[in-house]
C-alpha cells in the first residue's frame, strides 16, 4: 500500500515551524508496512489544496492530511477533500456533543459560534473522536475505495490520534510487513563505505539496503518485505552477515534506537570501567555528547575543558616542554593529556582531544581540522591523526565522533 | 515570484529525519520576498523525481531542490533535472579542482572514484562552490528561463551556500528590495512574547512582523518591503522602536547572523572579562556552545564537568554539607558551584549549573526539567531556579540558553 501525506498550512509554507508531524506519520507508516512515497505541503488556499487531494489520488491508495481542521475561516481542510468527493458537509451529533462536553467548565464564558464548525465531518465519513481536543479526526473513502485520512495539526493532538485510531485501520488494510535493521559504522566514510558495498546495492531486492552519512558516522539500513518478524529476519540475515564481514569492527550496533555514544556508555558499563575527558578545540562537546545518555552517571564522574596551554599544564600536567617543543595540537599533548585526564579523574579510562576547529589558527604543516585524540585504557595510550574537513562545528562534530569510536575500539581491543 | 521547494531523500520519506531544511528555505525564501507554494518530498526513485521537476517547472518560477548531490548511486537529482531539461550532464573542470584539493591530504588514503560524481554538474547550468563539502550547488534555468537551484542536503553545508550564493542572486531577480532586522530575545518563553506583540502582528502591513521560537530563544523576524536600504531602516524603524520598548533587555542583538553566544563572547571581550563554567546536567553543553564561538579563547581558559557530588566536592569546594542538606540540585550547590568555578580557574565570571534532565531522577518537589543556575559576576552570586518542559535534550538546550542569558544580564547588571 502506497501512502501520500499532504501537511495543510502557510505556516509551514513560510517555514515559521518544522514540520515534524510528517516525519512522525511516515517514521509510523513505514513501520507499519506502507510506503510514503510523496510528502506534500501546501497553505490555507482551498484550490491548491483541492489540486494536492486529487492528485495524491490519482497516484496512492492512501492519503493522511493533517492541519486545517481547527475552528477559523483559514480551515479548509474538509471543505476541499468533501469537494474533490462531490460530498456535503454534515454536522456529526456525536462530535458535537463532545465538544460541548469538552469545553464547558472550560476557559470559555460562552462557545464562540466558530467552534461548532469543528462539528461538522464529511458525508459518509467516519469520526475519529480527539481525546486531547477539539476538532476530531475524519476516515473516509472514495468511490474507488481509497482511503483519506483528516488530522489535527498540533502534534499532542495528532499522535495519540494516530496511535490509537488510524494505526489499528492501517495494520487491518496490510498484508505485508517491513522489518528493518540499521547497521551503524563509525570510523569510516560515506564514499569509502558506499564503495565497500556497491555490489550489495546494485543487486538489491528485498532486503532492500540504503546508506546514510552523518558527521563521522555512515548508517546503512537493510529492510526486508515479509509477513512475520522471523521471516524477515531470515530474508535479512545473508545481508547483515556480509555486511559484519565486510566492515567488522567498524559496525558499533545494528539496532536503530541505539546511539554511537550509547553503545560507548553500554561497553564502559559491561566492562565495570569509569571515563573522564580533556577537551581543548571540542570544548565540552564530547563529555556534554556521552552526558546526554541516560544513566551516563554510571560511567562518569568528572570532565574537564582544558582551552588554554596554562590550564592543560595546571590540570592535566602535559609538560611545558612538551607544548614547547611540539605545540599544543601535537601527538604528544595529546597523548599527555589523556594520562593526565585519568589521572586527574581517577578514570579507567580517557579520552584527550586537542586540534585546530578553525577558521583561524591552521598553518600549512596542520591545517585547519587538524585534531589529534588520545585514548587511555588501562595505562596504554593510542594517538591518532586526523584531519577533518568542514566548518568549525563540522570539524568538532567529526572529532566527538572519531574519539567515541576511537575509545570503543580500544576497549575492544584491550580486553 | 512563487517557489517550490524539493526535498529529495528516502530518509526523509521514511521519516527518519525530520526535514529542516525546507523550514530553513521556506523562511529565507519568504523573507526574500519569494512565495513558497508548494514543498514537495520525494524519495531516491528518478521517475518520481522526474515527475515532481515537471510538475513543480508547471507551476512555479523558481524551484529549488535539496540533496541527492552526494557521491553515491541513490543520488540522482542532478539527473533527473537533467532528464527534465533534455541536456546532458558534465564534468566541471573548475569543481573537480576544488575537489581534488579539499581531498589532498584528508583522512582519505585514496580518493574513492565515486566521488568524481560529485564534480559533474548540468549542461548549460552554473556551479556553486561548496565551502563546507564536496558536492557543488547547480544554478540553471530552463528553456521557458524558470530557474532552479540544486542544493546539497546537509544543514552545514545548504546553509552558508543558501546564504552566500543563492540570496544574492533571488534578490537580483527581485524588483522590490527586502529589508530584515532580526530581533533575538532570550530568557522569555515563546508564548509570552507572542501574547506582548499580538497587536503588532495583527496590523503588521509593511514592515512584516513574524515571530519564530527556539529552545529557550525567540526571533521575531521584522521585514521592509523597500527601494533602498535607507527607505527600509525608515520603514522599520517604528516597530523596532516599539519591540525595544517592550521587550527591553531581554533583546541581544538585531543582527540574524548573531548568537547568544557570540553576544555574550562578545560582551565579556568588552569588558576584559574571564569566564569560565562548572556543569553538571549540561554535561560540557554550555562550555561547548560557548567555545564555538570563534575567537572564544580570548576570554575562556578552561571548564570543568563535575557530574558527580564528589567532583563538585573536590574542584568546586561544595560543603559536603551543602550537598548533604539540600542536595546536588539545590540553589545553595548551584551558588557553591558558581563561586568555586571563579575560584578554580581565577576567572571573572562563572557560570555554575546543576538539574535533572530526566528521564529518571525526578521527585514531586523536583520535577524532571528543574535546574538551578548560579552566575558569578566580580563578586556577586545570583542564582535562577527553572523548570523546563521537554526530554533530555530540550532541557538542556534550555539550560545552555538561559545559563548563556543569565550571565548576559549578570554582566550588564554589574556596570
Amino acid at each position: 500500500m502506497n501512502a501520500e501525506l499532504i501537511s495543510v498550512g502557510t505556516e509551514l509554507l513560510m517555514g515559521n515551524i518544522v514540520n515534524t508531524n510528517v516525519a512522525f506519520l511516515a517514521r509510523e507508516c513505514t513501520a507499519a508496512g506502507i510506503s510514503v512515497l510523496y510528502q506534500v505541503t501546501v497553505g490555507d488556499n482551498k484550490a491548491r489544496l483541492c489540486d494536492a487531494v486529487k492528485t495524491a489520488l490519482e497516484r496512492s491508495d492512501l492519503v493522511i492530511l493533517t492541519g486545517g481542521l481547527g475552528p477559523t475561516k483559514d480551515d479548509l481542510t474538509k471543505e476541499a477533500v468533501a469537494e474533490v468527493l462531490g460530498r456535503q458537509i454534515i454536522r456529526d451529533t456525536h462530535s458535537e456533543e463532545r465538544m460541548l462536553a469538552y469545553l464547558r467548565g472550560s476557559i470559555y464564558k460562552e462557545i464562540p459560534e466558530n467552534n461548532y464548525r469543528q462539528a461538522d465531518i464529511i458525508e459518509g465519513a467516519e469520526a475519529l473522536d480527539n481525546d486531547n481536543g477539539l476538532a476530531p479526526g475524519i476516515y473516509v473513502k472514495d468511490a474507488l475505495g481509497k482511503k483519506l485520512f483528516l488530522l489535527p495539526g498540533p502534534p499532542n493532538e495528532l499522535e495519540p490520534m494516530f496511535r490509537n485510531k488510524v494505526l489499528p485501520l492501517l495494520q487491518s488494510f496490510s498484508e505485508k510487513l517491513l522489518y528493518s535493521k540499521m547497521v551503524k559504522l563509525a570510523g569510516i566514510s560515506e564514499s569509502v563505505a558506499e564503495t565497500r558495498i556497491q555490489d550489495l546495492i546494485q543487486n538489491q531486492t528485498n532486503p532492500t539496503i540504503a546508506p546514510y552519512a552523518k558527521s563521522g558516522q555512515v548508517w546503512i539500513r537493510v529492510t526486508a518485505k515479509c509477513t512475520t518478524k522471523e521471516e524477515g529476519m531470515r530474508i535479512m540475515k545473508p545481508v547483515l552477515d556480509e555486511l559484519e564481514e565486510r566492515f567488522a569492527e567498524a559496525i558499533f550496533t545494528l539496532e536503530e534506537e541505539v546511539s554511537l555514544e550509547e553503545s560507548l556508555i553500554q561497553l564502559l558499563k559491561e566492562r565495570n570501567m569509569t571515563v573522564t575527558t580533556a577537551e581543548s578545540c571540542t570544548g565540552g562537546l564530547l563529555m556534554g555528547t556521552l552526558v546526554n545518555v541516560s544513566g551516563a552517571s554510571d560511567v562518569i564522574r568528572e570532565g574537564i575543558v582544558t582551552y588554554a596551554n596554562e590550564a592543560k599544564e595546571k590540570y592535566l600536567h602535559v609538560s611545558h616542554e612538551t607544548l614547547k617543543m611540539y605545540g599544543a595540537v601535537s601527538h604528544q599533548t595529546a597523548y599527555e593529556m589523556a594520562v593526565g585526564a585519568a589521572k586527574m579523574a581517577q578514570a579507567d579510562a580517557a579520552i584527550g582531544i586537542t586540534g585546530i576547529a578553525g577558521p583561524g589558527g591552521g598553518s600549512k604543516e596542520k591545517p585547519v581540522g587538524t585534531v589529534y585524540i588520545g585514548c587511555y585504557v588501562n595505562g596504554k595510550v593510542i594517538v591518532e591523526h586526523y584531519v577533518f574537513r568542514g566548518d568549525r562545528r563540522k570539524v568538532r562534530e567529526f572529532a566527538v565522533n572519531y574519539a567515541m569510536n576511537q575509545l570503543r575500539k580500544a576497549i575492544l581491543e584491550s580486553k
